[in-house]
């Protein structure tokens, strides 16, 4: 029951051991073991015992978890008992895609308000959203209730973005532009860079063929 | 010169450095700092002569570095000289949101080939392709001289299809599939999951709440 104590790694495994418990429910399983577990989320059955013990005791040895009770728990510890309100910065292409996606629903999170600061996007019309003038973001966001932004910003205005987030009360942050940014303490950020991915790609490839 | 030296933190911050370079081009400017360069990476100026000294000598002390001579080395020893002909595992939502946001093309990364199991899905035209079935992955991947691969499948699905990428000779794969995948020694893998970042969030939210 120690939340402070769990790093970022150990939080991402539960995301992965949550993937298996939804499998198992679907599959009408009752119950899973830490073998079923580890195999998912890449470690040995010993760390997902470990991982689990963290948040109280769950299982028999040698019965197993029982999958419903064990998905709940991971659930409300992964705070995922709730839905999130999402604000979407930059109506770009990228940006676009991810609304378009909606993959992110089924998870709880929704998309609650879109800012660009381009004039021939603002007013456009997404779905049952307006693209709204990143000026008036601290309004907006207040009357939104948004509490988690994603920047698909290009990378020059991102830093500045990501200040304006913070300044309406945002204190989480995924940043899709392609620039390490800078956040005070208490605001967590997390990175994803699908480029940079493929260029690490294209370098090992590259120099592996010894080119 | 030495690439086999270079990390793959070390990569990702050239691809950092890269965009700092791409932006000074399009600005006409025709030198770049360690500073500037520094910043966008988010580490000290000393660090960005460090990464730099390993592919030559740039640049004068105190005058900064040519850019279109570091921005050309740069994008050599990142393997992006060229175009990559990248196959595509997964038409579905994510896989159609990857396919149509085309940001990678500018990148010269160029979807060759898409695979699905799905009988409603092989046969679809997505632009100037066609949605092939997975089981003539083997076939189309050689005609199509697809040299990476894109896997956008459910979790369960994953392990089979970068079995089978790799089987058809791809040696660089992006997972998006929320799974940790094993590969084999000599190939590179790199993971990006959308949700699992949300849901990192929500659990930093959740706990910084003292909910």
């Amino acid at each position: 029951m120690c939340p402070a104590k769990i790093s970022e790694s150990a939080v991402r495994r539960l995301s992965l051991y949550l993937r298996v418990l939804d499998a198992f429910e679907l599959a009408g399983k009752t119950t899973v073991s830490s073998g079923d577990l580890a195999e998912r989320g890449g470690v040995t059955p010993a760390q997902v015992r470990k991982d689990l013990s963290h948040f109280g005791s769950f299982g028999k040895r040698g019965l197993g978890y029982p999958v419903s009770e064990l998905r709940e728990r991971v659930t409300e510890i992964l705070g995922l008992g709730r839905r999130w309100r999402v604000g979407l910065v930059g109506a770009g292409k990228l940006g676009a895609a991810l609304f378009f996606y909606d993959g992110f629903r089924g998870q709880g999170f929704d998309v609650a308000a879109i800012f660009d600061n381009d004039p021939d996007k603002i007013g456009q019309r997404w779905g049952r959203l307006v693209v709204e003038d990143i000026e008036s973001m601290d309004r907006v966001m207040r009357t939104s209730q948004v509490e988690m932004g994603i920047i698909v910003t290009p990378a020059v205005s991102a830093q500045q973005v990501a200040d304006r987030l913070i300044a309406s009360g945002v204190e989480a942050i995924l940043n899709f532009a392609p620039t390490r940014l800078q956040v005070p303490p208490g605001i967590t950020l997390r990175n994803v860079n699908l480029e940079i991915e493929l260029e690490s790609l294209a370098f090992a490839l590259t120099h592996e063929n010894g080119a």
